[in-house]
């Protein structure tokens, strides 16, 4: 099943993507939902950000060749990955959906890169869940691209400009449910050739993992997102570019580049 | 005035706080707002944060003494205060109100300390604001406490259970309106007894400086709040010490410190 979240004139709301079709709902998947009899060609909506986060978690550094990858260009100490899944934070300012341009600031000293992740979506308050327990509380999965502005990276003591930058956090197109998150190809293309591929099965901490860890000390409420982390080295995009991040039984998250004008 | 966001039986509503009344209103100060004829005794509501942040910021190291606190402590690696203001990030799950409990996790290893801070709060969308035009946007300002378990602090690589804990992020109680933010007097206190006082005209970076600054890449949206730092050093609470954090012109936030159970 597939949840969009989508605007047609003035209106938002939530759908179930059926083929090229959009089912309109009335609630959200994170409370109760009824079907509408209201159908929309789904080339006709604007598909949104799927959830707008309560809290907008990034695990950062979460596969061994992006580790390597980091400390070979200085942007990691270390080339080992993180011995404990100690999650990070990213910001809604810079979420942008499906199709929506990413805007490269005036004053960017380059370069901007993608980084492909698979994102996991909350559907339920949670705390304290084992391990076992812990994909209970997962809605279902969508996509992120976790842009990096590297001299910014490397300059600040904080990544808020590097990778919290207006448009800088694109994700979606919806969110899939009935996934398994330690098994699905990701493919990142840039202007339609591949720039890289991996399966999730090579997290470092697994999707669960994150899960329980953090569901020790914090509350996890529904539409609260997880970005996963990238593997392999990235790469640099510029105006014009279209980066395109897809993912088995996802979809495909796609964006153009412009520079700020 | 004063802005306070409560509840009543199940009804969440704002309202202005006028001697000991508070004046409900329909709508909110981030949007429109009308006042209507329900009038309750402070005393009788609960106060709730006064606003849920879209992005919740903090400025982290922001006053001099505190930096070479840190630094002694071994919070930091350096006594000086940083060169830019890069902003960091807390998260929503952590906040809770005026009077509501601060809940020690049984596994903490100890200190958990308080850190009061002055709190600024957007009131209207805002990009690429001057200096001169950057208090513009703000609606006004409440108190924060930056709770932090300084061995999870000197442990992790990020800062999510060390000041993310859920309950580690008392805001409140209200959000006064009509201040100079480079002019407050901060009192904090430990069971009745001053242990920190502090003018924020001491900031290294003020809040037009982070504002302008910040709105330079992205995009501030009512509701969402800046904490800009503690001066001098902090010190441990343990179950059973009430902490408060006033403010000249605001009014006095007031949490318990409990273990968990």
């Amino acid at each position: 099943m597939k949840w969009c979240r989508f605007q047609v004139g003035n209106k938002v709301a939530f759908g179930m993507v059926e083929g090229d079709e959009v089912v309109e709902v009335s609630g959200s998947p994170f409370e109760t939902y009824q079907a509408t009899k209201s159908r929309h060609p789904l080339s006709r909506v604007k598909l949104l950000i799927p959830c707008v986060p309560p809290t907008f978690y990034a695990a950062g550094v979460n596969y061994r060749a992006h580790a390597q990858w980091a400390a070979t260009v200085g942007l990691a100490a270390s080339p080992n990955p993180p011995t404990k899944a100690d999650i990070g934070y990213r910001a809604n300012n810079a979420l942008i959906a499906h199709e929506e341009n990413i805007v490269v600031p005036k004053d960017s000293l380059g370069v901007v890169e993608y980084e492909g992740e698979l994102v996991a979506v909350i559907g339920k308050k949670a705390k304290h869940l084992s391990r076992e327990e812990a994909l209970s509380c997962v809605l279902g999965y969508t996509l992120g691209n976790d842009l990096s502005e590297r001299t910014w990276q490397k300059q600040d003591r904080t990544l808020w400009r590097a990778k919290n930058t207006d448009t800088f956090k694109p994700m979606g197109p919806w969110i899939a449910t009935g996934l398994d998150p330690n098994n699905i190809d990701m493919t990142i293309r840039l202007n339609g050739k591949v720039v890289s591929q991996f399966n999730t099965g090579k997290m470092v901490f697994d999707v669960a993992h994150y899960i329980s860890t953090m569901s020790h000390y914090l509350t996890l409420y529904p539409g609260d997102v997880i970005w996963t982390g990238t593997d392999n080295a990235t790469g640099p995009m510029r105006p014009g570019d279209v980066v395109e991040v897809e993912a088995s039984g996802i979809g495909v998250l796609r964006n153009r580049v412009v520079a700020e004008q």
